[in-house]
């Protein structure tokens, strides 16, 4: 039998990241660098990666994401830039919505919504036959905020985005930070039918982005993500 | 790149299902058949295991679900009869309850309840030194109705359960469901420090659950089990 060992509450996720770590090494996994980038660079974000691949780990015990966890070069500098101008996060379930951090957020003010269970989007998605989450994405792009969109679930809710995109309904628009369109997508959902697909098309899509290659993913995922990115933001 | 192709929403998970099926059988990884043993003996569940193991699978593309999810007896057999009586269903996350599926849960007039940001939680956490999640256990010990644990988060939830169980407090009252204990522990905490520990120490309690052994699991684990146990119930 495994042993129990004493931690203190306070200090249970600081042992788990210590741990996190040192099987990192045991792997032979090493984790993105950004801090010398950092303090080089005089714009470049002050989030890392290494910090957000290792909280998703945290969130899954799946060393997985070492490797699956691709950003965008601009995925970083723009969530940091959005986060600290008050955007909307658009969560693809009410999941994710929970789980992200609302002390963090609210210290941002910075705003979360999800309208999977809204009436308007279960109706409109029976109407026309789409689904909700592809409803949800349509209706977050009538908000005249710039908008992280948080996928955790539903690969149409990524398709939805990039068909916007090359509509030029939302295209280049996010770089201004007062356009309508997505700013950065957080495309992580799990799954089998076209999530795979849906991933590749938003990654080739000019936008940032944070996705995690493969199948994938999930509510969890998404919120440990954000979270990871909130907590750098506000020194949690 | 992978080729999108048409699905019409209310066929998606379906089609997902048939996708995780067939992996599964070029993985050749066989799911325990509880159908024709529910057909032959009469006091037996109408749940089966394999619909959940899939649906865990669903959830997270993780076909280590697979081989890490085991069930006691009488776990099935125990959440039927709870279900259909009215219990409580506790979780360890707001995540696990945003995720469980309300209308199925409302249909059985079961509930379901998460005490963590509880503010008389949070206080006697901090002042005994405890995690939350512990002082929850402690919290839906009061309770007078039988209570289903969820505990998709927190190895110190389940901690609290054995220990409960140990003094006799919880002990045997499970099985005559009008008892203060745990009737069913879902113990998927998912982490690094204990939670190999703390699931086979409930592993080790004479009380029904469903663990999933090793590191994985979590807060979408833990709801796509109820909602799988909840869809057989309510012929979803």
């Amino acid at each position: 039998m495994d042993k129990l060992i004493y931690v203190r509450p306070d200090e249970i996720e600081a042992k788990s990241f210590e741990l996190i770590e040192e099987e990192l090494k045991r792997l032979g996994k090493c984790l993105p660098d950004d801090e010398s980038m950092a303090s080089q660079a005089a714009g470049s974000a002050s989030i890392r990666r290494a910090p957000i691949i290792k909280r998703v780990i945290h969130t899954t015990a799946d060393f997985d994401y070492a490797d699956n966890l691709v950003f965008s070069e601009d995925a970083l500098i723009t969530a940091e830039r959005l986060l600290k101008s008050g955007c909307v996060i658009v969560t693809d379930t009410n999941m994710t919505l929970a789980g992200i951090n609302k002390t963090a957020l609210n210290r941002l003010r910075a705003e979360a919504v999800c309208y999977m269970a809204d009436e308007d989007v279960a109706r409109q998605a029976r109407e026309r036959g789409m689904t909700r989450a592809a409803v949800s994405v349509e209706k977050a792009m009538e908000l005249d905020r710039p908008v992280i969109y948080a996928v955790g679930n539903a690969p149409t809710a990524l398709i939805k985005i990039h068909e916007g995109l090359t509509e030029s309904k939302l295209g280049q628009a996010y770089d201004n930070g007062n356009g309508r369109g997505p700013a950065l997508v957080i495309g992580v959902p799990v799954g089998f039918v076209n999530v795979i697909a849906a991933k590749e098309l938003i990654m080739s899509d000019d936008i940032p982005y944070i996705v995690a290659k493969g199948r994938k993913g999930g509510s969890n995922v998404a919120a440990a993500i954000i979270n990871a990115i909130l907590y750098q933001l506000t020194d949690r």
